[in-house]
């Protein structure tokens, strides 16, 4: 394998427990189940170069709510890009979080350290760059805007940045820091992997100031989207009717995985629509115990938890429920 | 526009001479203008993340004839990083050529240099690199592989690289370098964009020995290529009866373009299946000519010349007769 393996888990399960990989219920991911309907698409979005004036751009930062928007190829490719930007940095993160971030930032020779929520006011003076993801993966924590625009502030008065991933953001949008990106030094990042279930498209947003986005577009190169799922990302971000009931959706099927997991006395620490978090000192047997059942929910081990996605038929959730009956 | 903007031929054009978009007859690529039909894609391929497992590295490295082959977003990717990989180097490079070979080793900070063809075997000894598009674009003009395999040889014996762009090989594969692109020190580009028409998916391979594939792919990151482009990707390279076809139809459409530039004194000094190259010190006047009956060609300053792509329908044929008689 010569290309860097990443989120394969189901694949890894498949050889692990020796279950075909077709027979899987994947609830490792926080990824809507029942994502953006894809049309059939004109030939032309295969054919032709994509351009950056086909109003991708204008759509996202209307959808975001933010003066503007850049395209980029999932929001890995953000992560990816950004510390390349800065010159060697302190860089701060909470734990636990999702880890791509401070591979990317260790990876470019910045100094990382762990900050804590609870010593933030001490930790926050000599950081350059603070990275928080809101609400947070896979905790579920939802930081506040204040709190976020109060750090922004110190942090932008020496040119430090505040880099908020706000994947999973779409259910809350008045918790987005998106209206404020245009300030200086302050970056958020959105995806369509998560909310519009469009994880295979590899299509986010990069939001801030435009000489910042400028500077990471150069950065990024030409058509880093393919002409295909900029089309797709177009459509999908328009689409309000199905915005508004998938809205309505994932709430009531994120009430009713909450209502599942305490009848299993799993009550969740935290969560998002998309996904509950359950700290237990059982959360390994649990996980294992599922996954001989052929269902794959990912484990974490500092702190020990494990974290559930949504299913989506019916017969997924009544798998589920079988599943937690033998195991808890 | 906060995007890096390229391949916006068409639509500067269509301000410049007043002519709408959809009017215009766009020759001023060399993709094939009759691209391989990309079906309805299965849900799965925008909803669930790419998999590196997928079969398309062994797909391609089957197509190329290659040991290894890593897929990535377009050739455009690769040019990219390639030169990250290096410490300062002195690159030499042909003229004219693709420019965005010179652009990126240049942004990245090396010594670019412009080498002569009858004068190599003085500029060779100081190169740590020699960037090669073959065949070229736009001269069409195609290198043997004896003589590259020499300039391979002499590069390697000092760590230097030998780096041939082959996006329009596909035509004449008996002249790649993909059988020995597994030699340290040797970096083959191949793309799906110009025989097979699809350069809206974005994908390309680099083939070259294992371990600077490796540090390729990790410098580049999971999910490179999204799920719906890697899908079309493998299915046009296993589809050997419409790649024969198209070899086919290939042949005769270029052949009868050489044929109608000769009939209005147009000799083309060089091209490929999918291009003419004219030098003429008429060449800036033809191509306005041509624009401004809303046909589009691609004009060279240095070396005065005008390159032709194909047309596809037979209308479009009679098109550039037409409007051929009219300029020349």
């Amino acid at each position: 394998m010569l290309e860097y393996n990443h989120g394969g888990a189901i694949q890894a399960a498949a050889k692990k427990y020796r279950i075909a990989l077709s027979e899987w219920l994947d609830l490792s991911t926080g990824i809507n189940p029942d994502p953006w309907p894809v049309p059939l698409l004109a030939m032309r979005c295969w054919h032709q170069l994509p351009q950056v004036d086909d109003g991708l751009s204008d759509i996202a930062a209307n959808y975001y709510h933010s003066k503007n928007a850049l395209p980029v190829s999932g929001s890995q490719a953000a992560i990816q890009a950004l510390p390349g930007l800065r010159k060697v940095s302190k860089v701060g993160f909470f734990a636990p979080s999702y880890s791509e971030h401070w591979r990317a930032w260790q990876r470019a020779g910045h100094q990382c350290v762990v900050v804590h929520r609870d010593e933030i006011n001490q930790a926050l003076p000599p950081l350059d760059v603070l990275v928080v993801v809101n609400p947070n993966n896979p905790t579920g924590h939802l930081l506040d805007t204040t709190t976020l625009l109060n750090w922004h502030a110190q942090l932008s008065a020496r040119a430090g940045w505040l880099l908020v991933d706000e994947a999973f953001m779409d259910m809350t949008p008045e918790s987005s820091l998106s209206t404020y990106s245009h300030r200086e030094n302050l970056i958020v990042l959105r995806s369509l992997g998560k909310f519009f279930g469009l994880a295979g498209a590899r299509v986010g947003c990069v939001l801030a100031e435009s000489a910042l986005l400028q500077q990471l577009a150069s950065q990024l190169g030409p058509w880093t989207i393919n002409h295909a799922a900029r089309t797709v990302a177009k459509l999908a971000l328009q689409d309000e009717a199905w915005q508004q009931l998938t809205k309505q959706r994932l709430i009531e099927d994120s009430e009713r995985l909450i209502g599942l997991l305490r009848r299993f006395d799993l009550q969740p620490h935290g969560g998002t629509a998309l996904f509950q978090w359950i700290r237990s000192s059982d959360a390994l047997a649990i996980h294992q115990g599922l996954a001989t059942q052929g269902i794959l929910t990912r484990y974490f081990a500092e702190p020990m938890s494990i974290r559930f996605g949504l299913p989506l038929l019916e017969d997924e959730w009544h798998r589920l429920e079988e599943a937690l009956a033998r195991v808890c």
